[in-house]
């Protein structure tokens, strides 16, 4: 069936980006506010992406502030920062004013200290500022650094009428009305209230007959990928935020939650990859190169470290090279059994999958790797005796040194990560090049001696 | 500062595995039914998959279908085949019918056609045989087969007060209520309202004079991974699905898409590492070997086909056998290039962020490829020749293939991903083991044939 159009995407095209850049030339501000009136705000920041520092400004000085705040905080970081310094700081202020405090607080977390004071010293509401200065104390990576101020709370004492009064006083400073949390005198979450038991009770009924009091929370200080994990496992759509004292301090919605799941997927994934920082395939060429070479320096110096092992089996090297021309095949056999094994215990750890202890583990994956390595190094034993014909010998030497290889290889990206997770270090630096070389290494070494040993030299 | 204890997500011990299984095999239920009153039904699905059939069967047969319905859709798909074929057709019935419709038919879509059609016989309700038959129509990778039925919708031309009332009844089988969808008289969907609009407007409005007319939805034939980046660029946390004539069919939610994404996320990571299927750690040997070895069979191919290359260049074996100990280092090198770039373009064709043409791709890759190469090799260059002693030409033999080799590994790495989505499929198979093992022979073809041009053999 074909699909309707109407659904797709928003997508920029070039005809699109070439006459906002002709109406920037001319000033053609009505055409300019007329295209952008119909556009969302996620879209507008893509255009903005697209377009220079010079353009982007201009759009951003043009359009109105409720819309630009949304524009900016989807803005991807580097264009924000350089938007920003555009700015004046009352400018800055009067954007951070329309945002829910996280963004806002998200966005001013970005400036220098003394513009960051600037900007807060223009903003008047006595409120936002205090609910601001909060949030700026939170570690980026915590449940308060992800939490808004913006929420919906009600006391247990008051009843569904009076409730929905307030709410919809509360209800407007806040963009979704998630749960709603019930809190005693002090402030002190005790429960929660969903909207929809709100809606199908009586008027006069009171909070403390109809509130839930099993809520889940987190702790302002608990991290980030924790929170995540609770509210993917819970299916929450919020969570409340809460101190030592149980004080209701904010909340976090799902929308936020996606996020750190996305960044989190992408890290793991450039990690793997052999990429250290966060890049895209848009950032400059030294952005990217400061982002690979480090992990490719590592490569060579391991390809230099297996050179040196090689170089000290001359016997090998005079009688025997044809032993050398299977050192690509036992090191890339070496390198991606390493991070197979390892990417399943990298995975299986941030899925909170891994139960037993780690020899368990470890014997699970010997038998695995011993499997995998019998069927191939029967193929590859076959094949150099009887289609290259070589000697048994060479052919064993080869074959046996590849079993004892994958097993190694396999030990190594299992061991690893569960090694580094018990020391509270993230598994995932441990899969890609690090596992790579390594394993290159260690293969190469055990190889040569295997060799020498069955070649009798 | 310390956390707190109360929030620390649910863990699994030891002591309570063995508590429950003496309290089975005691036929103990009181105490059973004790232990898991208190418990979310997430948690419970995390015992029953630590738990023997035997055991998870007794447990889902002594609690009430309220809960294990619920428990049953959060099982791990494997655990809970086997538990419902301890089921009878009219238990099954039971369980699904106190599920949500996606649920529902997810749960009757691993069933075998001929217990299908005896569970659904079982269950009484007409319109949900109709819901549950309709969704089992649809495609499971698209928007028709994540969406649920159940979901809150008016008509443009009731009040607010009407309305409440006709909610208030909805809502009861409505889990969460998210966005209200408004309809015109052939249930076209036309607009949305949110709870926050109903609950600030005054009772007598009119429903077609607060509905928000600009409304997001996805076809039913839409693709989930479409879907998904649809919802988190937008930051909705749900979306109405509707057919061809925009008749309102049913609704996503935000936490069927955090798991679209979280099973996308790990299948590339899966892919990058060179595991074809989606397993996890806890998976039979078996299972992960047939995960495994089609990749590793790929790369040992790979390995010997370099292990042929070089056979062919006898003049280097018998008189720079220095050349061979450094092939590892050249293969090395070509497979993490040829995967941090693949892995760059993977990431940034899932994000919609590739923009501009293929060419000006390959040649950035190219700058960047040859920036990475020059620095590698100068390094390389250095100590071959300073501190192993080699003769120059010898050094920059190995040397300058690094940098051919690393450009060619880049343009591989960029084009091959890009071909893969041009032409319709998933880039993300091309990381991992494909582009290693393509970039392995690519790169020692290259390193010999420059060897025994610079050597001049």
């Amino acid at each position: 069936m074909e699909k309707s159009k109407k659904h797709i995407p928003f997508e920029i095209s070039i005809t699109m980006l070439e006459a906002i850049e002709l109406d920037i030339r001319n000033k053609n501000d009505s055409s300019l506010l007329m295209q952008f009136s119909e556009l969302h705000y996620a879209d507008i920041a893509e255009i903005l992406d697209e377009l220079n520092l010079f353009q982007a400004t201009y759009i951003i000085k043009l359009l109105d502030s409720e819309q630009t705040s949304d524009i900016l905080a989807e803005l991807d970081d580097d264009v924000r920062e350089k938007i920003l310094e555009n700015l004046s700081a009352k400018e800055i202020a009067e954007e951070v004013k329309e945002l829910d405090t996280d963004d806002a607080a998200d966005i001013l977390s970005e400036l220098s200290p003394e513009r960051k004071e600037n900007v807060i010293a223009q903003i008047d509401d006595k409120e936002l500022v205090a609910d601001i200065n909060e949030l700026l104390e939170y570690d980026e990576n915590t449940a308060g650094g992800l939490m808004a101020k913006e929420l919906v709370k009600v006391y247990e004492t008051w009843t569904v009428a009076g409730c929905l009064r307030k709410i919809r006083l509360q209800a407007e400073n806040v963009k979704r009305v998630h749960s709603i949390y019930v809190v005693d005198k002090a402030n002190k979450l005790i429960g929660r209230l969903s909207l929809k038991d709100l809606l199908i009770s009586k008027n006069e009924t009171k909070i403390s007959d109809i509130y839930i009091p099993k809520v889940d929370y987190v702790h302002f200080n608990d991290d980030d990928e924790d929170v995540a994990r609770l509210m993917t496992k819970y299916d929450l759509e919020a969570i409340p935020v809460v101190d030592d004292e149980k004080t209701l301090l904010g909340r976090i919605t799902i929308d936020d939650i996606v996020d750190v799941i996305i960044e989190e997927a992408e890290k793991d994934y450039q990690l793997a990859a052999g990429i250290t920082q966060d890049v895209d395939s848009e950032d400059s060429i030294l952005a990217l190169t400061k982002a690979r070479l480090p992990w490719l320096f590592l490569g060579l110096i391991g390809g230099v470290g297996a050179a040196i092992i090689m170089g000290n089996f001359d016997s090998i090297i005079k009688d025997f090279p044809i032993i050398l021309l299977f050192t690509p095949l036992i090191a890339a056999m070496a390198g991606n059994v390493g991070v197979q094994s390892s990417a399943i215990i990298v995975q299986g750890l941030a899925n909170d999958d891994i139960k037993g202890s780690i020899n368990n583990r470890l014997i699970k994956e010997m038998f695995l790797a011993t499997l995998n390595g019998v069927v191939l190094a029967v193929f590859l034993c076959g094949f150099i005796y009887k289609f290259w014909d070589q000697d048994i010998q060479t052919s064993l030497a080869v074959s046996v040194s590849l079993v004892a290889v994958i097993i190694v290889a396999g030990i190594v990206g299992t061991f690893i990560p569960l090694f580094l997770h018990k020391r509270g270090i993230d598994p995932a630096i441990a899969t890609g090049p690090f596992i790579t070389t390594s394993n290159d290494i260690f293969g190469i070494l055990i190889y040569f001696i295997i060799a020498k040993f069955i070649l009798n030299i």
